[in-house]
């Protein structure tokens, strides 16, 4: 199976190379630099230098920044830092600073080292502290070294680059098996604009928040306020709608920088421009998010949960996501097995409207599409055929409620030894 | 390791076999009829024919009955028809007839079916068909072959025997490993009494519900209306602290039968002799749910999480349901890893009220205790020492929150391979 998604066309958008570096305007960089202490034993030099532990996104000139935050109380050292930072400016940032390998959380001196890092960066930039924005991810409660983190920014700087995009996606990998980067291209009154970003998973992956780390860029003319308001509301139906494990991690944090390098008018809330711009940033979440999901620790598939015929979104979201979550469900996906009882049972402890009597389900992938109950109750099917769509690495799973008009996606991936094996041994 | 949980002792209540049986006045039996067609193909007899598919339990009296049941809105047809039946009879019951191997869950006959097993039941005992309590387990959405049940009660009616609890309780049985029974024996004013159950596991199980099928039986007078509210009460802080894999069947039910035949007084709520009762159940249902966590489907370890010094009971336990629930966390126990940042990141996203920075959590079992972390911080501790703590076959992790007096216990087990091979092969 590929770990790269196949990506849905939408007229009016073209998908581009480049990632963080697509927009105008933006460079990055990564680099390694030993941030976890086993991987450099008695000086040597580690196996795993391939691997970029930090990475920097610069833009030319002052963005307007938007983010969101992990909604988990306890929250790492950075995710603080940063949302002090971004109240300083009033929403502005020109810098990204990320490491992995280390979360910088429950740590007693996390936010003395984020802040450091802030500092390093804009010393080494020329910039003011708080127009960084500082990230981590890996294990938590390990003390952060911070001593790697300041030779590596002079070279960080040093090799910034319009076409750094990959070194920095590379950087942000933790269990990752693939960098997951996205770009692209639309228009807007004669203005060609772009928008691009990278995220990284695995694990502790799970909604109602925003999930994991993912850094996004654009050259449009907009202001922090309306880029929040188009954030808030794109993360809701992508990096919301996604769940590896259940589990919600302390650091995650999406952020967008738009640096309007691409000149034309400003963009405002509520005209055509705005949701031309919040379908690109749809277009571009939406990707990462399957990315994200096909790419989940031991994942084998990306799962895809639709809910259609639902009352309101709110409900099909909530019923979307029980499903996604599953893990009868996810380990039925891993053994192709059509086991249909677990989505109903799945969609019976949803915290949802619905009548079970009216609900359809189907599942489908590129060998086919086969219906499996209907109100609310088993229909004869080819067990062979069923098997034949469940080999597949995408699976869709309609969920048709039969009460509305409203409707969402969820996804998620299986559940498979490699998770197992992949949590059982992570830390050491 | 043993599947075997290690009992902890009460003063004043002794553990004895028997089972269901242990309580005056109650048969059970359980048989083999082949209600999944796969295991008896071309009429030849099975290779599991070994393993009872169907069980019954029968007062020699009529019984106040009590009963909790899932919280999923996908109701299996039995718990239905069960409600109603207790409902007709204002919480009497003479019997329960109980099959595995198909849930009878999201069938159009559904509760046509389960009605019927009441009928049989009833026909055969010479019973009112409302007097009995039927309940199924096994996979959802297959049609429940009515023939082999019909061919069954008469068998098991005849089989009935004051020692038949063991034939009973592994007729219940699905992908438990060993069959679940207790049985304790007290004393209220010179009066013995005993109270017994059976239970089965283990996977769809999680909070929030009465989960899985679970039967007691007792020789108490005691009213339907009290034992209700005694359930209740214990539900709460045994079953439903207790997670498997987070998934809420469909078909859960604990119930409850007292016949009265050992004699004395009635026991009253908000009596002395009631907290003695409600103990009793107590200690039953917590080492059933301990066995159902130690068996949860592909567990190595018994997980218990003991939140102390929380603001009240509620918090204590939704704090340590998250970590019990929480799939990193069951990886790293299964791989023996003090990876104490996922016990931290567990109750950062649990909905409870507490101070991160005044958290310590500890890990033990019988090969010693081991701090991990204290206000809210990671604390240096020997690898090698928490390693052989984390060896062991129960885990106790402690989490003290600093900030009251209330605590709470939840039970849970590791995440491992054979959980996934398991459900990744159920149905077929």
């Amino acid at each position: 199976m590929s770990k790269q998604i196949k990506k849905v066309q939408f007229e009016g958008y073209t998908y581009i190379d480049g990632g963080v570096c697509a927009a105008k305007g933006f460079k990055a960089s990564g680099t390694y630099c030993g941030i976890k202490k086993s991987e450099v034993p008695d000086g040597n030099e580690s196996p795993f230098k391939s691997k970029n532990d930090i990475g920097m996104v610069v833009s030319d000139s002052l963005c307007s920044a938007a983010a969101v935050y992990t909604q988990n109380k306890v929250k790492g050292a950075p995710i603080t830092v940063t949302k002090n930072n971004l109240t300083k400016t009033g929403g502005k940032a020109r810098a990204i600073i990320v490491n992995s390998k280390n979360a910088n959380t429950c740590n007693a001196d996390g936010e003395q080292k984020a802040a450091r890092m802030c500092e390093l960066t804009a010393e080494a930039l020329g910039i003011a502290p708080e127009e960084v924005i500082v990230a981590s991810t890996g294990v938590i409660g390990q003390v952060l070294p911070i001593e790697p983190v300041e030779k590596a920014v002079p070279v960080l700087v040093k090799e910034l680059s319009y076409d750094g995009n990959e070194q920095a996606a590379t950087a942000i990998m933790t269990t990752d098996t693939v960098k997951k980067e996205i770009a692209v291209e639309f228009e807007i009154d004669g203005t060609k604009y772009h928008l691009g970003g990278m995220g990284k998973g695995s694990g502790m992956i799970h909604p109602n928040m925003a999930t994991t780390l993912n850094f996004y860029t654009t050259d449009c003319n907009i202001s922090s306020g309306a880029l929040q308001a188009a954030l808030d509301e794109i993360v809701k139906i992508t990096y919301n709608c996604l769940s590896v494990d259940g589990d919600q991690s302390t650091n995650d944090m999406v952020c967008v920088l738009a640096n309007a390098a691409a000149g034309g008018a400003e963009i405002m809330t509520g005209t055509h421009a705005f949701d031309v711009f919040k379908k690109a940033l749809y277009i571009a979440m939406m990707n990462i998010t399957k990315m994200l999901a096909k790419d989940g620790e031991g994942a084998t598939k990306l799962l895809e949960c639709h809910v259609t015929g639902a009352p309101d979104v709110e409900n099909a979201i909530i019923i979307a996501k029980s499903v996604i979550r599953s893990p009868l469900l996810k380990c039925a996906m891993f053994g192709a097995d059509a086991n249909w009882g677990r989505i109903l049972c799945a969609i019976g402890y949803a915290e949802a409207d619905f009548d079970i009597g009216k609900v359809a389900v189907s599942l489908s992938s590129e060998a086919g599409k086969i219906d499996v109950c209907k109100n609310g109750a088993g229909i004869e099917f080819s067990e062979e055929e069923a098997k034949k769509v469940l080999l597949e690495d995408e699976i869709i799973i309609d969920v048709i409620l039969g009460d509305g008009d409203a409707e969402a996606k969820a996804w998620g991936c299986d559940l498979t030894y490699d998770y197992v094996k992949i949590n059982g041994d992570y830390r050491s």
